[in-house]
Formats: C-alpha cells, sequence, structure tokens
C-alpha cells in the first residue's frame, strides 16, 4: 500500500497552533474572537499572510474571479488535485477557529510534507472559499456557490453589502480579483475539516465527526407591512403596527423550535424596522428566521407551522406581510468513497469516530454537488460558536488533523 | 375693550393655504408627506423660507443658541411678547401639517396685522422651536426643554443623531447656531396651535380642542441581552436569544395597550438589533416602548405591568436585560387665564368648540413650566399623523386660526 511509506508522519501539533493564534491577531475582535469580514482590510490582511505561508512551502498560488486562494503543492502527476478547504473569513463576532482551522490544517498538512520531502502523485490543494459567512455578502457560501455553478460570477459580483457597497469593487480594492475561472475546476476530491459548532462530539468524549448528512434547513426571509402612525393619540384599533406583527411571529417561530426540541431548532436572527423612531409606529418590519431537523419531513411539517404563523400573526397583529424569499439546503450527501476512507484511516491511527449529521452548512456542501466531498466534523468548547468565545481544546483538535492528512495522503497516492 | 377695534379681522386663508403648500415642498416625502428632520439640508431650506417671510412682514428674526428662529412683530411697547409657536420639523416620513401649522398661522397672524396696520401693545413673536420630533437627534422637544430649563445648552449641543453627528455641528453646517440665548427669557404668553393627531375633533364635528390637560405617558427604553451562538446546531436550550426577549416584550406590551383600550395606548416603536445577521442569533436587542393614558393612576399601572412583563418575558426566552432610560410626562396644566381667554374668544366667534386632553407631547408641554401657556387642537382627517397622509380640511381649519388671531390680539393688548 502507497501510504505504508508515511505511517508514522504527524502534523507539528505545536505549528498548528501558532498559526492559528497568528490568524486570531487579525481582525481581532473585542471579547477574544475575531472580526474578519469578507473582503474587508482584515481578510485582505489575513488573505495576505495565508498567501505568504503557502508560497514559503512550495505551492503555486491562484485566486480565481470570486476571490477564492488556492494553493497547489505539486503532486508527481498532472492530475486533478486532492483539496483541502475551508474559509478564513468570520461572523462579525466570530470565533478564533470556525473556518479557520479547515484550511489552516490543510496548510500545515502541506508543510509536514514538505518537511518531509512527501510527493502524492496528485496535487494537494488548500483552498480558502471566499465570503463563506455571508455575514457581508448574503447568502453565505457566496464563492463554493459559483464553484458548483449554483450561480454564476455575475451574481457573486453584484452582491451588495449593508452600505451597499458591491462584491466586485471591494474585491479588486483589496487586490483580490483574480482571473482565474470560479467554477468548472476539475478536481479528484474535497476534504473540509471544520469544528462541530456543536456539543455532541464533546458530550460523546469523540474526536473526529464524519458528517454522512446534513440536517435540512428552512430559511424565511418576510416583511411585515403596517402604517405610520403617532405612538400617542392613535387609537389601539387604529394601530397598524409592523413591529407587533413581527414581534408575535418572531416568538412563534421560537415556539416552533421548542415543539421540536432538541433535534429541532428554529430561530429569527435579524429584524430590521423602518422607520424605527420613538414616537412613530413603524411601518415595516423584515423579519429573518432559520429552522432545522435531521429529518427533512419534519424540517417540512416546521415550514408550514412557520406560515401558519405568519397568516396568525398578521391576522392578530392588523398588519400585512409579504415573503421576501426563502431557501433550503441540507439534502447533502458526501461521498461514500471518501467517507469508508476516512472511517478506516480514523481506525488505522487509533482517532475515535462516530458518524453525524451537520446541522450547518458549508462550502463542502456545494463542493459535494459537483465532486466527491467529504465534511469532517472536531470538537469544540460547550459547543460554542458565532461567539468570541468560541475555544478548542487543542490535544483533541489534532487527531482529526493527523486523520485528514492520512485521508489526504491516501487519497492522493491512489493509483 | 381693546379688541372691539378689530372685531372683523380675519386671516387670509387662501394665503396661508399656499404658505403651507409651499413648505410641502421643501423636504418632500415619498408619497405625498415631508421627510424635513431636524438640521437636515430641507431645514435649512425650509428655516431660510421661514426666515425670509418673516423679515418680508415687518420682523425681526432671532436666531438662539438652540437654533430656534423668533421673528418678533414689534408692539407699542417694549414689553414681554406674546408668542404663537410650534415646530418646522418633521418625521421620516412626516406630514404636511403636524407643527407646521402652528408656526406658518403664527406668520399668517402678522401678515393680517401687518397687513390692517394693527399694532398691538405687546409685541408678538412667532418661534420655530428646534427638533420637537426627536426623529433625528432625541429626545423630541429639545430646544423647548432648554427653553424650559430642564436642561442646559450643552446637553442639546452634545445630542448625536443615528451617524453620530453631533446637533451643535449640524446647527452650525446649516447656519443657525445663534447668540442668543436659549432660556431665560421673558414671555407674557404662548399659545401654541398644532393638529390633533387624533380623531376626536373630527368625530365630534368641532372645529377647536382647548386642552386642559395630558395624557400621562411613560417610556421605557430596554436593552435584552443574550449571547451570540450559531442558528444551526445550538440545541434550543442552550440559545439565550436577545431578539426572543425583545419580542415577547413587544407582545406583552402591545397586550397592555389592549387591556386599558379605548383610553389606554402602548406600543413599542423602535428595536435595534446586534449583530442582526441571518445564521447567528442576537445578542443585545434594545426596544423602546411608549405607553398613555388621560389618568395618571392608570399609566402608572401600565407602567408596572410592562415592568412585570419584562421580568416574564426576559425568563421565559432565557435572556438578561436591562434598562436604558424610562421618562414620563404629561403632567401638564395650561394656564388659566389663557383658557378662558380662548374659551371666550371662540364663543365671540361663533367657533364650536370642546375641552380636550393632549395625547402627545408638544413643545408648549415645556413653556408651560416656566410661562403662561395654552395648546390648541384643530382637526385633522381621521387621526392620522406621522404618516405622509396626514391631511386637513381647510375649511375646518381656518376657524381655529381666527381664534388664535383674536385670542392673540386680546392677550397683546390687554392693561
Amino acid at each position: 500500500m502507497a501510504q505504508a511509506r508515511h505511517d508514522n508522519l504527524r502534523i507539528d501539533e505545536q505549528r498548528l497552533w501558532s498559526t492559528l493564534m497568528r490568524s486570531a491577531e487579525i481582525g481581532p475582535g473585542n471579547a477574544g474572537g475575531i472580526r474578519r469580514l469578507a473582503l474587508s482590510d482584515a481578510d485582505k490582511e489575513m488573505r495576505d499572510q495565508f498567501v505568504a505561508w503557502c508560497e514559503a512551502s512550495s505551492c503555486t498560488v491562484t485566486i480565481d474571479q470570486g476571490g477564492s486562494i488556492r494553493a497547489r503543492y505539486p503532486g508527481t502527476e498532472d492530475l486533478p488535485p486532492v483539496q483541502i478547504g475551508s474559509h478564513l473569513d468570520t461572523q462579525v463576532a466570530g470565533g478564533r477557529f470556525d473556518g479557520i482551522l479547515g484550511v489552516l490544517a490543510g496548510l500545515e498538512i502541506i508543510r509536514t510534507l514538505s518537511d518531509h520531502g512527501v510527493r502524492t502523485r496528485r496535487p494537494i490543494e488548500v483552498v480558502n472559499w471566499t465570503n463563506e459567512e455571508g455575514a457581508r455578502f448574503a447568502p453565505p457560501m457566496g464563492a463554493a456557490r459559483v464553484f458548483s455553478g449554483e450561480h454564476n460570477i455575475n451574481w457573486l459580483h453584484g452582491l451588495l453589502d449593508d452600505d451597499g457597497l458591491s462584491f466586485k469593487d471591494e474585491l479588486e480594492r483589496i487586490g483580490y480579483l483574480g482571473e482565474a475561472p470560479a467554477g468548472n475546476r476539475p478536481i479528484d476530491a474535497y476534504f473540509e475539516l471544520h469544528i462541530e459548532q456543536g456539543p455532541e462530539l464533546e458530550a460523546a468524549d469523540t474526536h473526529l465527526g464524519i458528517v454522512v448528512g446534513g440536517y435540512t434547513a428552512y430559511g424565511l426571509t418576510v416583511k411585515f407591512l403596517g402604517t405610520t402612525a403617532h405612538s400617542g393619540p392613535t387609537p389601539m384599533e387604529r394601530r397598524s403596527n409592523a413591529l407587533v406583527g413581527a414581534a408575535k411571529f418572531i416568538d412563534a417561530v421560537n415556539d416552533i423550535g421548542w415543539q421540536h426540541a432538541p433535534i429541532g431548532k428554529s430561530s429569527a436572527t435579524r429584524l430590521v424596522v423602518w422607520p424605527n423612531k420613538p414616537g412613530i409606529l413603524p411601518s415595516e418590519a423584515e423579519v429573518s428566521v432559520d429552522m432545522r431537523h435531521i429529518d427533512p419531513a419534519v424540517t417540512e411539517q416546521m415550514r408550514i407551522s412557520a406560515h401558519q404563523a405568519l397568516s396568525e400573526t398578521t391576522k392578530q397583529a392588523q398588519v400585512g406581510f409579504e415573503v421576501v424569499s426563502d431557501w433550503t439546503f441540507g439534502d447533502v450527501a458526501f461521498d461514500a468513497d471518501l467517507t469508508t476512507l476516512v472511517r478506516d484511516t480514523a481506525g488505522d491511527l487509533g482517532v475515535s469516530a462516530m458518524d453525524m449529521h451537520s446541522q450547518a452548512g458549508h462550502d463542502a456542501y456545494c463542493v459535494s454537488e459537483v465532486a466527491p466531498a467529504i465534511l469532517l466534523f472536531s470538537p469544540c468548547v460547550k459547543g460554542i460558536s458565532h461567539n468570541e468565545t468560541e475555544d478548542v481544546v487543542p490535544e483533541d483538535t489534532w487527531p482529526s488533523v493527523n486523520v485528514l492528512l492520512h485521508a489526504v495522503l491516501r487519497r492522493a497516492d491512489r493509483e
């Protein structure tokens, strides 16, 4: 077996930790985390650092039209690459590991191979996908959606942030508007390692989650429509307060989550009110909610409940509404061969592993639509993520990175 | 009687209408109303127009340190003036008459006196108070609060808008940072005519409301405190979603209004959420509510109910809270002599009048704390205000302006 050559190879844990902590200095948050929104100055600084690291490890770096970065460690043959990817952007108040671990674990794997002079048949690429979070340019996984062909590059370029700045202009401003195509790129396999962002691995004292499917998520953005009026003299029966409609709906959506707990989740995340001034009843309130369940049939039931709640709450509040947008994801199938490969590799390395379903969307979801892909989870403390206190226990993290190293090696070397 | 000289004097209805319609062109809204926020370019344009009109009618114009404009029509003696005032600023989506009628009716009265060569013993001043609405710089009635001594000028100058621009800088920018003191100004009497902003006069088919007291209002701004977390994997029982706490509270506050309807009112008007992004449970949600009742004891009961709801809803939603600010107003007593004067004047002119309580705050509330003051209402269509469709029936409006003319004449001429 080809991999027998390198069975004792392990990553340099200290180096990977130092690299993660260097990343955490770029766009620091207020409470120990990171604020590194896509295409911000901090994102540029992190990208520059990442590119410098990759080039120092015998990689060739390519920037595509969506700004995604691919660092290629050459193979012995000119074959489609094996990729390791995730994202370096964060939420407004994000953690130090969400996405970042996946990219920098890829870098560490290449550094390890480079240190030991290991070359595989296929090239290995580390990918930083642009704007996975969608915190600045909605929706999330923007660049990966172009890779998969769900959208074209013009769609991505045309996205606007809350200040009306365009994705393309900001990409150009930070110097990452590349020329390579963002989609239609043949790859042999895609591996993504991500912190779980939930509490299951920690609770099970297990070091590796092998994602075998996704929770089905349903998202809905609704605008409630009322009438501006003076908050003093206007009689209650003449009030059509868009914020009251939104509030009743938000409460109902939360109840739907509890009705399907502990597996089901349902929450409102965002509310924009207009004119949003004291003294005036608001005429518009736009709410975004998302609901998820492991069973698509239950998610569908939750979706129906949300729409029933919409009818009832708007009637109670004497307001109108319009559905602005809705979306669904999670009907994802990861590659059977890669799943077996990772499971076997974990067994060979003596790393505890369990199959699980992903509750969050990731770039791997998009890639899986057009190429063999696998999503792996490592534990995170108390399941906290999208929060500056997001944390990992280092010694509980390295096992998954070593499994990733060997699974990638085996895949890249296979005949 | 001094007023006998002018018993047949009436305003020029057509001129007042034209003046109101000229105002409506300055800072036009999207739906037939006005967007003329305090200290905006539109406010400057309106002020310049108002000053030009006043100066063309034999008035001397003074700007004070808070930007309020006083146009003085001289008396035959150097006595404290009789004032007619209100405001020319509007809500974000305001109407054409709210505040504006009071100022431009004052101008029309001076024009009428000037046309007929009428001079009174006391000077008559028309006042445009800066930032009555508070739509750009909270709280409302900012300049009038300095006039009354509730706050000093530095407090007013330090107010910030949502973009962080200061009141003083913006006042200077539009050229209305005057040198005259904003408070401690002796006046003989203050009259304010305002549209009712409620449906009572219209329903009673009455042309003049004589305000004999205010509804007691209680306002509260509360920040709900949760924890940011991923909207996907985080189990319901670990969610501390500030927006859910806010939603439950907004719903409860609305219920309190209904419990005390039709006299009581209670609504949320404003909600600011952070980070307010899809995919992340928000950690902060700041809600402003206001509640009003004609009976201070009932307002107090509503206040207690709101605080009870705050305890209960935050417990249900697993979030914390902090009270950012609260306020009350409405314990207002208008001047008995002025009330009698207006009532008698309406009787003499054959104008239908009724005593009422004001449900909204007005500059007259502040002035009444330091000088004899009276607040008068004229009907508005369907009680709609703080809305671009706010409207009046002209022939139902002129009677109140003529009562104001004669009441001011009598007061200014009195021995």
